[in-house]
């Protein structure tokens, strides 16, 4: 069974403060909901000394900083932090990096919460994990479920890229699929009132961020940041952003850094994201609301809501939002595959968004810029549109 | 421009030990050849003190055993190595792991030849970069010939599978294919004789490894072994093996290790193939013969041909060769998606392929093995096989 790290001792709701005994709230704080306010809960650690593993590799090196010390492992984490010093002088920055997270073990970023969720489900004694997922996550979440031998449901929508659905079912994971996005919520908390599965993203309407306790592993990638740069943290970091789990993890994990003296500033964090979300609602509208678009062109960063944990990562840091139009994303991704560097349009986006950064004068000429690629291009689906191969003769 | 390695100081040949200047050798050891053996060239080094870099990541770390200290940096190496407890108890062995090389930032091994490979072809003054390929091989030279700043034309064969001739293109690389795969050697062997182009890949047939600055790569793969087993090396590796490039690359890179004190034994190793090639060749074959058969569900370990470098592994190591048909390949590869690692077909053919050295007694109960997943499942393209998904009514 997966140990439970002792340390982990409590709840805290990001919005109101109130703190819960440690256990599954999958609609995060119940004070909040109630006053109509969707906000996640965290983990809170008792004070003691934090040390990392070295004898170990990977997301068990932060097994202090994690609520369940063990986990099934697949190789998650210890993902590349690449020097782009050609990139930094186009773009007119001091240094730029891509923290590489397609190279965790499903090729995304997802690997550090299912690493996580599935030992707190397992351990709990749940069966059955279910998540509202059309991609990266579902892939992720399907492969630890069956490492640690639970039943997994990912629920999709009609016209799921076939590259994911291949890789959920390869795991004997199910595969349902409801007519839009939202209707996968609908589904899904039935599913977890009725028959008691563990639910591992969101199912409320507006949202919160993903399960508690996976979102715990995310930290790991602002650990892994900070541990690089040994002192001397960088001044910003770009993350492709939907519902900001990734976003606020990193943001949770560079402070807890910081507060451990691995670092001694904190960076600004910016979400990259598809249209107008976040960005609206830093310029003032209600987080609740529901902000349509356009995201055909960067399917894993979709969606139209926001969450709560997104805003504290932002405006803590003293960040923003950038939104970056369909074409702009492919536009980014063309660049950096021909660099060597193939991303999902998801990820690549971070790209155009830190153009955008520097023409706005939100990144200067000193900044020291950390772009974070959350899944490989090999999730991309551009099949039918790819031209003849030119047949040569050889003789 | 890219450093290089001044302990590299000649090369030798597997076959006959004769020594040749360190330069572009692209079909082997002339003297083999011209009696009618193609035989793969090997670099040689400085009798130096050997040095980990520790301040490094990845194949960075063991710049002193490469020919170039330097190469273009994509987060190459420094794959994961899991324990597989589970799998062991099952099979019947003391220690099983996984060493995944799919998490490399193409998805496979191929990777750590070609960041030495491209390197090279820079450092000499090429701007084109080729190699016979209709996946992995291609895929991996396509992003780093980008990062490197060379052309690269990958010519494969007609039906390509679309994933990789995605991620190649996506590179700006140019690809041209052939009528079968033999074709491709001509072509190739008529545009590094013509237009002076650098060959990445084997172009003889019967063929030698590929470009002997590239497969010292494959050494890292073996140092990265002997570095995790820490003085108690494993008894057994089972590699997936077509021409036998990382086979050959893995042994060498031990027996360094061993030479270096990090290990005091070495390993059998073994060449898990589609159908009898090796192990014709074992049995008495000889090795320049063609020997054809079906490798439909294992299209990155097909060909009907075997090199001298992969007998030199397996002789030296006391290993052997396994014949897997594509059926069990695909059983292999379902069984440990079912266990979350989703491999390529042609690497989970370790897992059957293990199976049967247990069962004939290659391996016994006192064995501690590695298995090495060369590639991740994203790379297989099930697509039109998947059944269509339920779609479920939320209401």
């Amino acid at each position: 069974m997966y140990m439970r790290n002792e340390a982990a001792i409590a709840l805290s709701c990001l919005r109101c403060g109130n703190e819960y005994e440690l256990n599954d709230y999958t609609t995060g704080c119940p004070s909040c909901l109630g006053e109509g306010y969707p906000v996640s809960l965290e983990v809170k650690y008792a004070a003691v000394e934090w040390s990392v593993d070295a004898t170990k590799r990977g997301m068990q090196r932060f097994a202090d900083k994690l609520p369940y010390r063990t986990f099934p492992m697949l190789g998650e984490g210890d993902t590349p932090l690449l020097p782009l010093a050609d990139l930094a002088t186009e773009l007119g920055v001091q240094e730029l990096w891509l923290k590489n997270e397609g190279q965790n073990p499903t090729g995304s970023h997802k690997d550090r919460m299912s690493a996580l969720v599935v030992a707190r489900a397992k351990a709990s004694g749940y069966t059955t994990v279910v998540a509202a997922s059309s991609g990266n996550a579902g892939a992720s979440l399907a492969a630890y479920a069956a490492a640690a031998g639970l039943r997994c449901v990912v629920v999709t929508t009609v016209g799921m890229n076939p590259i994911w659905a291949q890789a959920v079912r390869a795991t004997g994971a199910e595969l349902v699929a409801a007519h839009d996005a939202k209707l996968r919520w609908k589904y899904m908390r039935r599913m977890v009132e009725e028959e008691g599965w563990y639910p591992v993203t969101n199912y409320l309407d507006p949202p919160t961020g993903s399960n508690l306790f996976g979102v715990q592993g995310y930290k790991t990638c602002g650990h892994e940041i900070a541990e690089a740069f040994a002192g001397n943290a960088p001044t910003a970091i770009v993350v492709p952003t939907s519902r900001g789990d990734l976003l606020w993890g990193i943001w949770r994990g560079l402070q807890e850094a910081r507060d451990a003296g691995w670092i001694a500033t904190l960076p600004r964090l910016y979400a990259a994201e598809p249209f107008g979300r976040l960005s609206r609602v830093l310029a003032g509208a209600d987080y609740r609301g529901n902000f349509p678009g356009d995201h055909s062109s960067t399917e894993s960063i979709g969606g139209s809501t926001v969450t709560f944990q997104s805003l504290v990562a932002l405006k803590e840091s003293g960040g923003g939002a950038v939104d970056v139009c369909g074409k702009d994303a492919l536009q980014a991704q063309n660049k950096l595959a021909r660099r060597g560097l193939y991303l999902e349009s998801s990820s690549a986006i971070v790209w155009a968004a830190v153009q955008q950064l520097k023409d706005s004068g939100q990144l200067g000429a000193q900044d020291r810029v950390v772009l974070v690629g959350t899944s490989n291009g090999y999730k991309d689906h551009y099949f039918a549109q790819l031209p003849a191969i030119d047949v040569i003769d050889a003789d």
